[in-house]
């Protein structure tokens, strides 16, 4: 595997895993304020996009990150409208 | 162009713009409590990680989305680091 290939995958896999933290503590705290919510809905219709796009070329490694990050962006938008 | 490729342009364009409102409202508010930190710096690590594989294989779309993020990333983390 080439340094390059190596370095896409911790990309990757870090961006899978990057907002687990942010949804646990969000609703841990009931605290959202913070949170820009324009934000987190633009992202969470940029993973629901790589997810689309992940399904359209049939990459696990693309769906997989991808259906991870969707639930949690789902999971801090959620609470952002109910908590505020 | 495909559908398929549309959609991944589109992912990647609201992938760059996403965090430029929790950018400025961060900055703007000094408001940081409810924002993650090891969220963040997962996010941070993850866009600078895309900008590294994005010069490797010499991808300027793929360049170009991560500075962005990369900028805001800094952005928001600084914030963080700042008012707590």
């Amino acid at each position: 595997m080439t340094v390059t290939l190596i370095i896409g995958y911790i990309a990757a896999v870090l961006g899978m895993v990057a907002w687990v933290p942010q949804a646990i503590q969000v609703w841990r705290t009931g605290d959202s304020r913070s949170l820009s919510l324009p934000a987190n809905l633009l992202f969470l219709a940029t993973v629901i996009m790589w997810l689309v796009y992940g399904v359209l070329v049939m990459d696990w490694p693309i769906i997989l990150a991808n259906v991870v990050a969707t639930a949690c962006m789902i999971a801090i938008v959620a609470a952002k409208l109910k908590f505020g």
